[in-house]
């Protein structure tokens, strides 16, 4: 029930907001002023936090999807006792400051459990927060150990509900059952083009319950703080379904522009604040001003938090003494360690081996890794038979009453959705206690690019499996073959492609990616056969490039190529050597750790005053970082078998040998200017 | 009502598409032999089009949203006379083949609407091409000349229909009530990874009718074709919503795996095909067989499509007669002509005008071109005030009752859908008589880069107005701050990029896009002010690059930028003259329409021996194809005021100088590489 604090707190948001916002001169005061009373009931009442601890993996999550209305969740994060002083909010959007303009997660700001702003994806993370949650839950809880079972909240608004990534991801979380997922939904008629009714006119509780999701209605969320508190008490009694309660409200409720556009985006302006703190009954010479009621009240609360964190730990020392084995599993989780074994499990070939996809040699790298890292969780896009993504005796993730698994499996079944794959994935990781991966064809990453980018920015170790990585998926053609996909990757600060070559290289590359655990990494992986290289190891795909293949004396030129073609480029060696070119094979799974080696590693592998060629079956756009030529396809593909390709493309090694050889030529009797010496 | 032919015809495709696959040993039977009866019964009953004249503006539209069962499409083709023989049936997914392993549109055979595989965008391009229908049915109709009342039919699966963009599109299409779209969704309950219970078990009509769409259900589509039939002519019927047909079918129907996933993506096997024909009655010993009856029904429904062609002919005949201007109009439209006084419309400027934001340019653009190119039609990601992509006396595309707008008008309200929009944009360019625009911040063009990718594949002509290009936006953050995003796009094949960097360029980038009618232009955008260059012109932007700014003899250095940098460069080589430094300053608006220049213009441009600094607000990667050195972000970016961030980022002339002085120095002495110069 609703006391007179509450409605006092209420309006120290709803008076607080447009203080920021004016300060920064910039910024969405608008939702946050709406929102006030949905977040101070979540905050107040419903979530159990304790911000001395802010990384306690049994929490609840809190998610702004809308982040634009982050002055909201600065301000809630102040007043819970997380570390945003006032003065921070005094700093809202300004340079280096822990206010910017959008919520980053991992950026050193507590409370803030994923970066939202780009639309969509917070929801979205949401339910890959509900699921790590479900999947923990079911692991380490015994009986009357409830180790784990926290919930997770999220507020947003129409935006993120016309989002793609958001459809995607609340279909599979209606599947999936997750009751401990509730959705406020903002539901405040405006947009930035204006009214909604310009063009989003769907019954959104109606496509919610098509997912399987509870829903409920609250007519007036500016006024009715009872019915917004009584339904999130409503929707944790659904243990079966996730919620979503939409809530009637007023944007920039307060303003003299309130139920507009106009209170969207922009400060309200100094006479409007006036009137806004007026009507709240504040003093409106009283600036970014809280009421020391509301800071005890708050105090209370963050006290409350403590309480229930203190709880348990006690019951986390008793679940110790029962469970050991358990509890120092768990630890391990949490800590965000690797298990023992994991190099050393890792399967490792020789060039006497069978010729094996390196989709394949991923399969078989899961299935090495998948029992003794019990964090790795994740599936496909639906493409698991060809992502071979699926290790022996993998169990799905799945509610039991569907008879197909069990919460604590951990292979997931994203059905066709990248984007949703991928903000979910992110959601995983953001929990604390997994390491997730999703799977389809490379090319299509791009679906869910705005995802991966936020991967990127947010540190989330997430290992995304991409196979059919070029024209070598062959018949099913240009719709699917990849060109540009790997430079948009590797133009992507704070993320880690890997195109292995042969079996260690896979190996390697997996080892990397764990190692990594601030950013993701591209697994990028061929459907057809390749051969096991002589010269090629697990250990240097952490180098990001290395010799492979050397010949006496100074080189003539350097062939460097990533995955499949670096067989390629060996049978050019071999075909140059009868040109009697002698040519060094440089293997590059991972440009970007290249570039962060040593000066000195570098200049090891590209010697000064050798032309390099570069070899991948993609655009060559960026190769001129590295390389005095490239060899790649600047068209889209075609569809073909990838034998037939290849020849098209002009990959294969006796068309290529000829251009190998202009370039030496090219530079005969001058000097290839060195790539690795820069101006600054 | 069906009869004895249309089961044998069915049964036809039953039994070819088994070949098809069979012959290629590759691809996907199932979709094709449980889509049979859908397929037959929109082919002869109700699609009406001309194969001989396959581009006839009114004809009825057909996209095959799974265009992973294109066999079925190439089969109907070939049936209904369009440019497939049975000889280009043979050649599935072989190289230079008619009948690659995903349909492509605008790659030589008719019939063929947009290009799918990519899942979820065959739908989203649907509606498209009803939006396209709508608007131009509303502009050029006149009582008594129905010029236009085309129907979109689809066929989709299940895999289309958990894809985000579609539930963009579809949620845009149900507000917009198009009720000319209908969709025939093949219901088989097998994706990829098995069967739909493992992750998609959301009520799909339930979904659509929360969109606002009419839906029905056919329980039995392998034997029910009276139902299909009756189904379809109810939807035609609806004239304010848009259909779904959920059709119950069976994959792989007569198979001896039917129903199973094992029937999705590889041949039958020759056995079984054996099986499957006898089961049909067909003699199994022939092979791409097709009974003289089925071609002489098939024969008889050409005909009709002739006789339709030549009755609207005749109706256009009258129509010219009656209203000479509009049918002149029309034809212009249809054939895709640019009307007269284009490029003299556009705002020219000198540097004497203020400095305004090239979004606003854009805008000044748009007021002066959308009324003498009625043929533009899009908007915005409910990003309208933000990308200023409003015209004055826009009028917005709505249906009547919304009392919004009407279908005659050129304005879309997207809503915060970017991959739905894309899509969209693609299929009213795919309809034949609109030059369609979409818009966002540049960084969520990421959001919909998989339809962007098929507005390049598919020869497109879409303008993507892309605003707040840079850390230039400012506060909003790293969140909205594109950094990898333009490599991505630069990296994409047949794809035009404009960065420019003023008023004249802004014109020249617009006229640029619009005489480049096979392929997409991206336009990106600021939204901080710049002020208009010395040198600067509308014409040059289609040589992608020029020199802006010279000095006397040979200059010491180029400094080539983009966009607002390009201002930055030219203040640059003002500080560089106070160190005796001189300087060329190229803006490089199009780096894709410069790379297509004349060797003799690009050396004119980029002289021997000068070293080339590149400075632009974002990924350096790349721009070592044209630079010695580059100035750029290489990392995420940051929440502050664009002041702030330009100098954080290193952007400033006066942290560039130095640099340039280095690089200078760099070669002093030693003549730099040519970049212009190839050995092959």
């Amino acid at each position: 029930m609703v006391a007179e604090i509450d409605v006092l707190s209420i309006n120290t948001i709803r008076t607080l907001a447009p203080d920021v916002v004016q300060k920064a001169n910039s910024g969405h005061p608008g939702a946050p002023m709406g929102c006030a009373p949905m977040a101070h009931t979540l905050f107040a009442k419903f979530i159990k936090a304790n911000p001395s601890a802010p990384t306690w993996i049994n929490r609840d999550r809190f998610v702004l999807s809308n982040g634009h209305a982050c002055a909201l969740l600065y301000i809630m994060l102040h007043l819970t006792g997380h570390n945003i002083s006032l003065e921070d909010l005094k700093q809202f959007r300004q340079l280096n400051s822990k206010t910017p303009g959008h919520p980053e997660a991992n950026h050193g700001v507590t409370g803030i459990e994923v970066s939202t702003g780009p639309l969509g994806q917070g929801i979205s993370n949401a339910v890959g927060l509900a699921i790590a949650e479900a999947h923990a839950a079911a692991t380490f809880n015994r009986p009357g150990f409830d180790l784990i079972d926290n919930y997770t909240y999220v507020i947003c608004g129409d935006g993120c509900l016309q989002e793609g990534v958001q459809a995607e991801a609340a279909s599979v979380a209606g599947h999936l059952q997750l009751g401990k997922l509730i959705v406020l939904y903002d539901d405040n008629h405006i947009q930035i083009d204006g009214d909604t009714a310009l063009g989003f006119t769907e019954d959104v509780n109606k496509r919610f319950e098509a997912y399987g999701w509870h829903t409920q209605v609250i007519a007036d969320g500016d006024k009715d703080f009872d019915g917004i508190e009584a339904a999130i008490e409503a929707a944790k009694k659904v243990t079966d379904k996730p919620s979503i309660i939409k809530i009637r409200t007023t944007i920039g409720f307060g303003s003299k522009n309130q139920g507009e556009e106009k209170v969207h985006g922009a400060p309200l302006g100094e006479q409007d604040i006036v009137n806004v703190k007026s009507l709240f009954g504040f003093n409106p010479e009283n600036k970014f001003f809280i009421p020391e009621e509301v800071k005890a009240y708050y105090a209370e609360i963050q006290k409350k938090g403590v309480e229930a964190y203190d709880a348990w730990n006690a019951l986390f020392a008793k679940y110790a003494a029962a469970y050991p084995d358990l509890a120092a599993e768990f630890t391990r989780r949490v800590a965000g360690e690797l298990p023992a074994g994991l190099k050393e499990a890792l399967p490792r070939y020789t060039p006497a081996d069978p010729a094996v996809a390196t989709r394949k040699l991923s399969e078989n790298v899961l299935n090495k890794i998948a029992p003794i890292l019990p964090e790795l969780i994740g599936g496909s896009a639906d493409l698991t038979g060809s992502n071979l993504t699926r290790w022996k005796g993998a169990v799905d993730f799945q509610p039991d009453s569907t008879g197909l698994g069990t919460y604590a499996g951990r292979y997931l079944r994203f059905g066709v959705r990248e984007h949703g794959m991928s903000a979910i994935c992110n959601g995983i990781h953001a929990y604390g206690a997994h390491i997730p991966f999703g799977a389809t064809f490379f090319n299509f990453i791009s679906y869910g690019l705005g995802a991966v980018r936020l991967s990127a920015l947010s540190h989330h170790q997430v290992l995304y499996i991409m196979t059919h990585d070029s024209i070598g998926l062959g018949e099913d053609g240009p719709t699917h073959q990849p060109i540009e996909t790997l430079a948009e990757i590797r133009a992507l600060p704070n993320i880690l492609s890997f195109r292995p070559a042969d079996g260690n290289e896979t190996s390697g590359a997996y080892l990397t990616a764990l190692q990594n655990k601030t950013r993701p990494s591209v697994l990028i992986l061929t459907r057809q056969n390749l051969p096991h290289l002589v010269g090629s190891t697990v250990e240097k795909v952490a180098f990001g490039g290395y010799v492979l293949q050397d010949v006496e004396g100074k080189a003539d030129i350097v062939l460097v190529a990533t995955g499949s073609e670096v067989a390629i480029a060996v049978d050019t060696a071999a075909e140059l050597a009868k040109l009697s070119i002698k040519s060094r094979v440089v293997s590059f799974p991972c440009w970007e750790l290249f570039d962060e080696q040593s000066q000195e590693y570098k200049e090891s592998v590209f010697p000064e005053g050798v032309p390099v060629l570069s070899i991948e079956a993609m655009s060559t756009y960026g190769w001129e970082k590295w390389a005095h030529a490239s060899i790649g396809i600047n068209t889209f593909g075609a569809s073909a078998p990838a034998k037939d390709l290849y020849k098209k493309f002009g990959l294969t090694p006796d068309q290529i040998a000829p251009k190998a050889k202009k370039l030496v030529d090219f530079y005969a009797g001058r000097t290839p200017e060195y790539k690795l010496r820069h101006a600054f």
